[in-house]
């Protein structure tokens, strides 16, 4: 295979950093041609130095100026201002983009990638959750591939590979409950940012790892599986898995299930998606079941950590209620990540919003953006009312 | 697809019997046109007017001539005789050959078959484990696809379904550890062929519950895998995991692994063979994995469970090293399924065996054949002076 040309949104984040040290691994593979970064700092001056794009955008027009004027020396153009990060997406030369903005702010350069033919190797899940069935839609129409990043969707992917949609009876996500599993209900007032953030297997940005911690990550997962791989909500289960090595599972008609597994490290479903339909021969240390001891297997716990049943709910409703779901989470994680509300605020937030929302049909990219609009302002007033972090933790 | 039409050969045993369920539950699939048994008894009379072959075979003549004269309102041929299972093998109208009968007799049969051009659903391992090298050279020649059914094998064909052949790094083999797994090895000596044919989790034949009871089966398997799948013996692992859930794994080159699994019920992998390559909606329980509990996995134990290693040593070897293995051990299980030794005779015979043998090249089925009854005699040699199980038990 000759070189693919990558396009790397997110560039700075967990998922841009370990995409651009497999392309640094892999030279003779892969090629850099754009970069898109939410600030310009000096860690995407190094990358620019490092992999010479030919097209780099930040968020904010300062920032663009300042990194110009930085990369002087260089033969790559800078854009800034908040349609960039779109502009990059869909460059003319980019054969693979990696979609690897966190949140929201990743819907519309994916779906710039998409309509301008590109494939895409997905590690924003909000696109899915936010418009799945326009997203689906353009990549069907445009024969666009979209290659699954986040490690669960890479294992149901891998699992799927060679075996007939029609057999598939059922999706498993697994989940690895996250750091408050073995904590009881009335403990879950009392954890804070720093408990939160400790994620016991995997190593990820702020937001997802909070995610982690309500499961609200497998809800978005339960309904970016749904929209990848066309399977309805009643046929996608979750199962807790402590030890995070089985990634997924995809049982057939016949009662026999493919498990994807590995150890815990991104860098293993990113490789597959940038190389598919190869494999990379990557230095991770193998998955050694011998030394491991026991894998262990759970329901979920509905009481505990509501928010994969929201998941479920907004997938059920379907139209506007994902995006709505999606938009009161990230408002209620940043809250909490600011210290501003409690850890239980989280999952409160999203309901409230939830049952306030009328959700409509999500046919436009309007219709989900104003959706989004609508459920950060409702969740800005919830969490306005909701108990500080600070105060919690004192009367607790 | 139309009716695929089946020739089954082992019909009265264990893995025929499983098949002839599955032909009755989807009879618009499968059509059964032949059947070869060792003995011609009631349950062979049975399966005829059930499924109505238009051939059958039975070891002996004179078992042929009963069952003609049983069987004299029904449009069938009977045919007896020690050539009579290859002539039912390579008749005309079978499109897939189901090869199922216990042991080195399957041998012949089944290369008949294949040189007949046929399709061949294999169970008998022993056919890949004394003349593999002859077996794949045939197969490959007429174009004929060989599908495994034992459960290992079936998994890790699942397991490389869609996947290049060039990335794989590894192929697990999963061992129950057989009843004697908890034994310590002073109590090895102690054990009765009762305690032996009581599996923890399969439901086998004789043969094959003995065989996994030494952890022989695994050897053979093995070089059963080796055959099957092109992979040299050190790119073959085993390991011992009690449960039987997870059949066996594939290890690609990026550190993933793809893992087969269900519960232990042999309809699964017999009805992957049987349909493939699509997959049957049986009516088996699913893997409810939450309430399974804890998976566990261990490194095999070559102090108390040589054979293992025995199986790994032929492969290396090669030629003719492996059908002496195997003649030995079927000759010492069948003397201590007579009750005629203990169980550590099994493993020592096999030893004392392979340690004569001078293995020479296996290139035609007569080498193998020789090689076969080399060390059958060899085997009754060492076996006559073997302790007896009744004395052994007496003074263990």
């Amino acid at each position: 295979m000759g070189t693919k040309r990558l396009v790397i949104l997110g560039s700075t984040g967990s998922i841009g950093t370990a995409t651009l040290d497999l392309v640094a691994d892999f030279p003779d593979l892969f090629e850099v041609v754009g970069l898109a970064a939410g600030r310009g700092g000096d860690a995407l001056e190094r990358q620019i130095r490092r992999f010479k794009p030919r097209v780099v955008s930040v968020s904010r027009t300062e920032d663009a100026d300042r990194l110009r004027a930085a990369c002087a020396d260089l033969p790559v153009d800078i854009l800034g201002g908040p349609d960039a990060a779109a502009t990059v997406a869909a460059q003319g030369d980019g054969d693979l983009v990696v979609s690897a903005i966190v949140g929201a702010a990743g819907l519309v350069p994916t779906l710039a990638a998409i309509r301008a033919g590109k494939s895409i190797a997905l590690a924003n899940k909000e696109t899915m959750v936010m418009a799945g069935a326009l997203v689906t839609a353009e990549a069907a129409r445009r024969g666009v591939s979209i290659l699954p990043i986040d490690s669960e969707h890479s294992a149901i992917f891998q699992a799927l590979s060679g075996q007939r949609a029609e057999d598939v009876r059922r999706l498993i996500l697994t989940a690895s409950g996250g750091p408050f599993w073995d904590v009881p209900r009335h403990g879950l007032d009392r954890v804070t940012r720093e408990d939160a953030l400790r994620h016991p297997n995997w190593s990820m940005g702020p937001k997802i790892t909070v995610d982690s911690a309500t499961l609200m990550n497998k809800g978005l997962e339960v309904i970016e599986a749904h929209w990848l791989f066309g399977m309805p909500a009643d046929r996608i289960d979750v199962v807790i898995h402590r030890q995070s090595v089985v990634h997924s599972l995809v049982e057939y008609c016949d009662g026999s299930m493919l498990a994807q597994m590995g150890i815990p490290d991104m860098r293993g479903p990113i490789g597959y998606a940038l190389a598919y339909p190869r494999r990379l021969p990557l230095r991770l240390p193998p998955l050694d079941l011998a030394a491991r001891g026991a894998l262990t297997f759970e329901p979920p716990d509905p009481e505990r950590f509501p928010c994969l049943e929201y998941g479920y709910e907004a997938l059920k409703t379907g139209g506007t209620a994902p995006a709505v779901l999606n938009a009161a989470n990230e408002e209620a994680v940043a809250a909490f990540l600011d210290g501003r509300v409690e850890f239980l605020a989280i999952a409160d937030t999203i309901e409230r919003v939830l049952s306030r929302s009328c959700p409509g049909p999500a046919t436009t990219l309007d219709d989900v953006l104003q959706a989004d609009r609508w459920a950060r302002a409702a969740a800005r007033e919830v969490l306005g009312r909701s108990p500080a972090a600070t105060l919690s933790l004192g009367d607790a």
